[in-house]
């Protein structure tokens, strides 16, 4: 990339951008280090130019030197990205939504808030206080909001108040040429015209930048509790899930960990937890009467299926334990094995099959050299493996990494429950979309027909 | 288009559609003008040819032939569209999805099932019975789930279990030259690549032939109550629904009728309720217990808002005459004036503007000469205005539609709900997308560059 033109055109860019943005560009050294990856152990790749947008024209205007210029554009929101979707692998601007971190209106009347890209969800939730309203969406990381929209992510609430794919109501992007398109209405629903919303929340800043997102806001549940019971086996702790779910019981939250992850658990947060496969359940509802059932309605099955003991955690101390020990899963496994790189993956499968599919993922990790854990958002049938490796284990861990990718599209699944594509698990969508890949390929060509948009992700293009 | 060359085109791919169509092709005039129009009032067009394919590849194969020939193609389900997108305005083939009607498979684990395109909603309802699963989504008519896809289609009960939108897994889609695409996977949720399947939905045969769709299904209620509620203001009402939303009561459908519905539904259902505006409601929980808890909610709502007495309708069978009398809107406002033309419309705003909107509405309808009901999912900000015409009648009334449009476009909302563009409502997307109606154009030319796929439906193209 470093050719002659390129540098000049870099240069020449490099000026453009100063006039508007003034001390908002730069072409530091550790300032382009610093947007050269996210939290994966994916190859970087340095942009040339780092921007900091004040607002969506400023971003147009950034994308319309790009496009003069020939230079790719890579969206950067809070660079927590686990599959590599912020690397700048063909160099060019990096375009940093620090400084879009406005709330630019909430609606109680109407449950929803529109937010700059760059806002994270914990400041929303911030925001929220006070309001009888939450924004629940939560994928361990203080990510931003764009690119939890980018990224479709999700987390422990999913399996009640849904995914970003429910959860956005619209947004504004900008397009390759710098044309600023806003999709959907503050309507709850329509039927007019195609879903550009849908099409740009998980695109992963490679049809546009989004630069705004209207989201939907939850009722902060009256009551809440919560519980945990260890099992006999994965599949007593599975029907568990399938059956709350079909009877719709109103689980907010279920969450798995293996026997494994609950040993790390049990040593980082100093608890003393059974060390078997484990469900953390939390319940919300309209009073404290509607919870209490929901969670009778969960003992009891726990208990049909193997269920070794079903604690109640109904005060907020104890709720607050238990859920701080879930959420600090990944240092938990970090400190099993101190200054070893971690490979995170995640994958989703009906859970019909999830519970085959987790005994065989753990019957695959008994084989191998290095130690491996195994949390899961089991309500949705997602589940993650976090592997902890030494330099000279990343070769068998890709290799696990790829037979688990196998595993789960056999079994009707998907690569990628909330993490993504990025560039790191580009090499499956052949086998899980076929000759969708292709019409992918089509829909990214009529909007960015240069490649400029975050090249290399999610889409090769030949 | 009835030129030589047209006629030709038409009676060659008659030819070879016959080769594996046999009897399952025609050209009869009477099968024609059966597929000419849905139940709109809008300009019917007269497919040349309509064929009865039996499987994906069959479709495929008719597409195959319509592009040999540059003939249009139209699907056709149930044949209930309100805004003529089953018209075929240029011609071509109509695709009737009649006998693809298999339920493919049911999961009860999953909680999804994967149906044909041409299966009825009440055809999956009544295969799901025993199952202890349902499918709620519920647009009044009949519906083919394949159409409802294609509308992204809604009803009663969105406001609990959502739309087309989020109930759709995944799909199989024929494009313009044939090829087959499915989309999505059974997982409940992925980030693997864009949203083709919502991409699809709501596209209304302009991007493809939708063929089979994978549901998500819900769990059947173990406990149901019911109410009604008139009161003496439209604002009491809607402030008494957005409270209940706000509070998280669980009701699985709220619906609103204006004094002139309620009259025209005392006369038609021989009921004698007060002549207000009237909310219905429906409570699903998992016990007697959480129903009954969430309607003494909406009645303690209901009388701070001006509620004029909660009718609680716990028996089955009041059940059954309180929603057969909401299901039958149609007929009763059509008895109000037999004989005449319905005009039907919905908008959808948000619910903070909801009460103006309708009250605004309302006092648009009592300045003109025909007499027209409001009923609507007022839980969504969807409502749905009948007015029942003389022939002299329609300019008036459609005057009226477009200001009932841009009313609901100033507030925020959307030019169709859950009823879909067709060729009635195209002239108001600019108004409403802008920018992203040039972006729908674009996804529209990279996958049917010759605008065969049911042309003049959504988007103009130039």
């Amino acid at each position: 990339m470093a050719s002659v033109e390129n540098i000049l055109a870099i240069e020449a860019a490099l000026a453009e951008l100063r006039e508007f943005l003034g001390e908002r560009v730069s072409a530091a050294e550790a300032v382009r280090e610093h947007h050269s990856h996210g939290e994966s152990t994916h190859a970087p790749g340095m942009p040339d130019l780092v921007c900091f947008p004040r607002s969506t024209e400023e971003v147009s205007r950034i994308v319309k030197v790009s496009a003069r210029y020939s230079l790719p554009v890579v969206p950067f929101g809070a660079g927590t990205s686990l599959e590599g979707h912020v690397h700048a692998l063909r160099g060019g601007i990096s375009i940093d939504m620090r400084e879009m971190n406005r709330i630019v209106r909430v609606s109680v009347d109407d449950m929803d808030a529109t937010v700059e890209a760059g806002v994270t969800r914990k400041q929303l939730q911030k925001a929220l206080e006070n309001t009888g309203l939450t924004f629940f969406i939560d994928p361990g990381a203080d990510a931003t909001l764009g690119g939890m929209t980018a990224t479709r992510a999700s987390g422990t609430t999913a399996v009640r108040y849904g995914t970003m794919r429910e959860n956005v109501l619209g947004l504004t992007a900008v397009l390759a040429d710098g044309r600023i398109v806003p999709t959907g209405t503050r309507a709850r629903k329509s039927s007019a015209g195609y879903d550009l919303t849908r099409l740009f929340v998980g695109s992963e800043g490679t049809l546009g930048v989004i630069t705004e997102v209207t989201l939907r806001l939850h009722a902060q549940p009256e009551a809440v509790t919560a519980a945990i019971c260890a099992f006999e086996t994965i599949e007593g702790a599975v029907k568990t899930v399938i059956e709350a779910i079909q009877l719709g019981v109103g689980v907010a939250r279920i969450e798995f960990m293996d026997e494994h992850q609950v040993d790390a658990v049990n040593r980082y947060s100093h608890l003393d937890l059974l060390v078997k496969p484990t469900l953390l359940f939390e319940f919300h509802g309209v009073s404290e009467a509607s919870v209490e059932e929901a969670a009778r309605m969960a003992e009891s099955l726990s208990n049909e299926h193997g269920g070794l003991g079903f604690q109640w955690q109904t005060t907020l101390a104890e709720r607050e334990r238990l859920w701080k020990a879930r959420h600090d899963v990944y240092y938990a496994t970090r400190a099993l094995r101190p200054g070893s790189n971690v490979l995170t993956t995640d994958v989703c499968v009906p859970i019909s099959r999830l519970a085959e599919c987790i005994v065989a993922t753990r019957a695959d990790l008994d084989e191998l050299s290095f130690p491996a854990v195994m949390v899961g958002h089991v309500g949705d049938g997602n589940f993650h493996v976090q592997c902890l490796l030494e330099p000279d284990q990343m070769t068998e861990a890709d290799a696990f990494a790829e037979r688990l990718v196998e595993r789960a599209q056999a079994m009707g699944g998907t690569c990628s429950g909330e993490h993504g594509v990025g560039s790191g698990k580009k090499k499956y969508l052949k086998a899980e979309h076929g000759e969708g890949l292709e019409v992918m390929r089509m829909l990214k060509r009529s909007l960015d027909p240069e490649n400029r948009m975050n090249p290399g992700k999610i889409l090769d293009l030949d």
